[in-house]
């Protein structure tokens, strides 16, 4: 989620939380993270969210946050423990970045790491210490953020061709979205209306719940929500997410798929 | 708390959370950290711990761990929010270091930063940041117990030099705790007995809750329980915590005192 206020996500995740292991495989642990200025509120638990007493509590706790990250894990590469459990976070330039990611990576730990080493054992934790070494490489300091979306989309480019790299990303700034196989979104702002989860029986209607001048985008691999339009990506495209506005960076693959 | 079989800390952590302001003034945020393999499930709020919801839920929680660390916050530098929230975590040599700190350091701010950079303003996280670039650049991965060991309590008499330096650490595998002022420790093992916490009541019968070859080793600012043996640690002195068995590294500022 990427918003112009601080939203509380409670509706959104409730829905995610029920895919964590029981409307959907992805039992093998969750995690959570709140952005709160540059760092974040972050909950992990390597076991199903759907039957877990912390998300329960989370459901029920109206944390509000401008960026949220949620993950529910389906493990392939790496056992189910906490230290393979996204997202995984680290701090770069005195801003702690989040990452989760779903797919597998060909090959990934043959790229030459930077300063950042994996805790765990995945593909995708390793592709986000490959990300942060070389962004940290190249720029001694946080650049303006044309330059960095630019630099986060190649670093996407060149991950998405080692496999499937469907990904969420944040510096606490700008929200990053990659399509490697199946992600959409949706943006709510006035006039709002209803909205009914596809993984549990709640409507909500936002309208009570927001401010005029409110703007929310949610991305997920799938619609969380049966009665609202949600865009698909393409593949190999990127994301960018700032104050719940979306800006699309077209991925060299999305055209060659489309010749 | 150092153990050496997976333990829970309700107990503990209900004595502590209430000095978060009930029983003590340190209102200002809390945290905790529990390790499970080289990284933690960690939980930090800016507000008190002892009208926390989340606190409450973690007193009925039972998360074994062989290292927790937790920290009840009163503001001194740094004003009140989640950035300036201990315990503070970063990745070195591919594990979860985690770091909470009592006191004042004058002129902290004035010492070199190495790789690792503050994302909130107080001298604590600026302290933990320094002595993880030193350690970085001193070793390119993780030493022997003992090299490290000395290497860290020697960047602790630096900061013992520049005020209060009353800390906890761990990079997963040991807990330092360096006495800036005050600090105590209590290990229990066989043959065990009952306790009674202090800011609370609650009294366990240890016996019950452990098995024969248990040694958990609990150090805090001030004593948790009242009919225990607590012993003082001197000021200037670290302790270094394996498995719940303390050892004791004098400080040069301790035999100083002592002269």
């Amino acid at each position: 989620m990427s918003a112009n206020v601080p939203t509380d996500i409670r509706f959104s995740f409730a829905g995610l939380a029920r895919r964590g292991g029981e409307t959907g495989p992805h039992a093998d642990g969750w995690g959570i993270s709140f952005y709160e200025g540059r760092t974040t509120r972050s909950f992990h638990e390597p076991e199903p969210s759907s039957r877990s007493q912390l998300a329960r509590l989370l459901r029920d706790m109206p944390i509000k946050s401008c960026i949220v990250l949620g993950h529910v894990r389906r493990a392939n590469r790496g056992r189910v423990s906490l230290e393979n459990t996204h997202p995984f976070s680290r701090e770069l330039w005195g801003r702690r970045w989040t990452f989760a990611h779903n797919g597998q990576l060909k090959g990934v730990k043959r790229l030459e790491l930077g300063a950042f080493t994996p805790i765990g054992t995945t593909d995708s934790e390793y592709a986000f210490c490959w990300m942060l070494g070389r962004l940290q490489t190249r720029f001694r300091t946080l650049p303006r953020p044309a330059t960095l979306d630019r630099a986060v989309a190649d670093l996407c480019a060149e991950l998405h061709g080692l496999g499937v790299f469907n990904m969420l990303m944040s510096d606490s700034r700008t929200l990053y979205a990659h399509c490697g196989k199946r992600l959409c979104y949706l943006t709510r702002r006035a006039p709002f209306g209803k909205a009914t989860l596809i993984d549990e029986d709640w409507t909500i209607d936002f309208a009570r719940e927001t401010g005029p001048n409110d703007v929310v985008t949610v991305v997920a691999t799938q619609a969380l929500t049966r009665d609202e339009h949600w865009t698909v990506v393409e593949r190999g495209d990127m994301l960018t997410l700032r104050e719940g506005e979306v800006e699309v960076l077209r991925g060299s693959n999305a055209s060659a798929d489309a010749t």
